[in-house]
């Protein structure tokens, strides 16, 4: 087996590490590292406070601190690299391809990016100034400029000469980019082909068209998608003239389709994806509060529905003692609904024609699981509080409420959606004040009416 | 551009597709669906409520189907082949690779599974039979035996001509595996070394002893996980004899990567990742229901704590109306810190030796914002109510249920994940039970001694 055994405990070599962090012995520090691959590393990274962290990052030699910068998340990588000179900063850049150094880039203010661009030569120059030009979250922002392409009017002997001088081949390279004399993508050439065919036969015999290319400016979300969907490797891309600009490889995609997974939980709670989790409290106290304040306005909301029948809690006190269980079991079951809903959107499983089916569906789970604890919680209260009407206006609350949730659970990521709003963000705090306020409201109001 | 163009509406092609189906337009539908790759359809499929989805499934070539079904979802999947009959399934296999029969025939119940292998050649039969053997979420079940392989002790010319013989590659080669005398895995050897090197040159002495063997019984969210730290397109599967059996691709992988991202999210609203998002209502009300039932005991508790108190309630009846105010900002500050430790527990950035650290930092997290509402909410509550004892009860119970919050939402995924209870599945409900109860019982506690 190699050393990069996958089998042994991993856990047990970081808990070491960050033992010889707390002690900062360096000796020990380097010996483990030497066990670790840059993503590794960069995880471990993310994995230590921000105190120790300064003494890991010492630690690493620094013709690797380059590499596994463009690993970490990019709050982490911002905070180390603001620990770093300038000279320093350019010094990263020499053992990296360009997409990582565009990572780099990305993360730093303008003057220092400046430093680490004129420590460039001329050609990766030019090939990160390219890729910065574009947003970050776009093919464009994404793609290496190290890719070989050929000309389709060319023999196969001719392309083995060609790689033979080049002498190595970028990555992840199993696919050669075909052009045409204008230098637009005609396709891609594998390079086992080059392997199991005739050395005269022309790139353009074999050149396969249905490897789609990329334009520039089409999001990174929608690159990954394609990836996924055609299980692509690599892929071409081009601007509007459709000439090949640079290539996006696997690796750099199951980053994005990670992150694009991970977003619906971390926005529902009004977390971002790249949130360091060591961050200074008050850092993420203050990002947390906005989220804590929103929810205040809904709770608040709930709250005045509340008061409107005070006279009749003061009454039956048992109201106030029943009321948070009808809030809560909406609240369950309009999200198990959104999440649903919200996961279907994400990944382009709901458009116009099949969203009403799913809302009836929806519906009908609703009024399922609404008739289900209907009876069996009214029951309970007959129990509890020996009541008959009470157990029925609380089993009439709970049925409206838990189809009102099953319905606004579909409902309202499928209208933020349309209204070009995050659904994942917002959905769950739009139920809520439905789900809670609504509960209150029926089944206080019913109280008021049939028991006063 | 190739016909395969990311860049064109495929949103409008769904929806072009979806009407046919309604129509029962047949001859629309198969000229639409000549614009889609397999995992398209499968992602169509998916999308179509179930009536409709057969009228699709009919529409698709039979040799298609089977590539299609293995993109689909578990519960799509296993619903669409139960349609069909034991020789349709059989002919299913023809076109797929040992990776794709071995998912198809894992939804199959057993005398189904026994027709299926029955159809397939000797060699096929062995290599599905040996994937079937390990479990369906481990590295066995994942892998295909479309590898080659190659001795380490012999010439590259060798190896050119071997390949020449064999004609075509499997797909996503990038590498070529490369054994020892005795068939035990030695490392990898890249093809494009075979375009640039002299063809006397050994594979032993171009061999990357680096890349990782990934053992048979290795959980595929390990697998993915070095699939990830690695920038891994395949990776070689051997048994404990060090001997390869297989071959996974990162296209496998990218599918786990999705899943098992998504998993947290799902889990909390207690769903399952592999759910039919159009499955019959009576079904789904069905599996949801338990989850209604688990929170519906967490509300009880909290409801036994508020009749605790139901004299005091009694009395002042504007405790009622604010007690929802005090639960409901725990749970999203609760839930805030538990997103960010559930998902840093995934991603095995928290051990032992951090996690101290962890929980002092959300814990100062849950005192710097339970300050801050504090001071704001009590204020509110003293202007609304204009009742000076109120409001510092009602600040010092929302301060002490933001820190407890705080604590409670970093404390139950460590401490159910010692427990090995998945942390994503249990610690959003006993979050809420925390922050509901407590959060009531503070409140009306602190209400009854200094107001009665």
């Amino acid at each position: 087996m190699s050393q990069n055994n996958p089998n042994i405990d991993k856990a047990k070599l970081t808990e070491d590490l960050l033992d010889a962090v707390a002690k900062g012995d360096l000796e020990q520090i380097s010996a483990l590292f030497s066990h670790l691959v840059p993503e590794e590393i960069a995880e471990l990274l993310e994995a230590t406070p921000s105190k120790d962290r300064q003494v890991l990052w010492q630690a690493i030699p620094t013709d690797q601190q380059g590499e596994i910068l463009t690993h970490t998340n990019e709050e982490v990588r911002a905070n180390l690299l603001t620990t770093m000179e300038s000279h320093e900063i350019a010094g990263l850049a020499e053992e990296l391809e360009t997409d990582d150094i565009v990572d780099i880039a990305q993360s730093l203010k303008p003057e220092e990016q400046e430093a680490l661009l004129s420590s460039l030569d001329e050609q990766e120059r030019t090939a990160v100034e390219t890729a910065l030009s574009f947003p970050e979250d776009t093919a464009g922002g994404l793609m290496s400029t190290d890719f070989i392409s050929v000309r389709a009017d060319i023999a196969l002997d001719v392309v083995l000469r060609y790689l033979r001088q080049l002498g190595s081949l970028p990555a992840s390279t199993t696919t050669l980019f075909v052009r045409d004399r204008d230098d637009h993508y005609v396709g891609t050439l594998k390079i086992t082909d080059l392997l199991v065919h005739d050395g005269e036969t022309l790139v353009e015999e074999l050149v396969n068209t249905h490897i789609p290319a990329v334009r520039a400016y089409l999001p990174a979300k929608t690159v990954a998608h394609l990836f996924e969907k055609n299980d692509l490797i690599s892929a071409p891309v081009v601007n509007d003239n459709n000439q090949i600009l640079g290539r996006i490889t696997i690796d750099d995609v199951v980053d994005i389709i990670r992150e694009e997974a991970e977003h619906a939980q971390m926005a529902s709670a009004g977390l971002d994806e790249d949130e360091d989790i060591f961050a200074p409290a008050r850092r993420a106290a203050k990002r947390r509060t906005f989220w804590l304040g929103i929810n205040l306005l809904t709770a608040i909301f709930a709250s005045i529905v509340i008061g409107l029948f005070d006279a009749s809690i003061e009454k039956v006190v048992a109201l106030a003692v029943l009321m948070p269980i009808i809030a809560s079991m909406g609240g369950i079951a309009g999200t198990q609904t959104a999440t649903i809903v919200i996961r279907a959107l994400a990944t382009g499983k709901l458009a116009k024609s099949n969203s009403r089916s799913l809302l009836i569906k929806e519906t009908t789970v609703g009024l399922f699981n609404g008739l289900i604890w209907a009876i069996l919680t009214g029951t309970a209260v007959l129990l509890w509080f020996q009541d008959a009407a009470l157990s029925a206006i609380f089993a009439t609350a709970m049925l409206i409420n838990l189809i009102a949730a099953a319905f606004a659970g579909a409902m309202i990521p499928l209208v933020l959606q349309r209204l070009k709003i995050d659904p994942a963000l917002a959905s769950g705090l739009m139920l809520t004040t439905v789900t809670d306020s609504l509960g209150f409201f029926v089944f206080l109001g019913l109280a008021t009416i049939v028991l006063l």
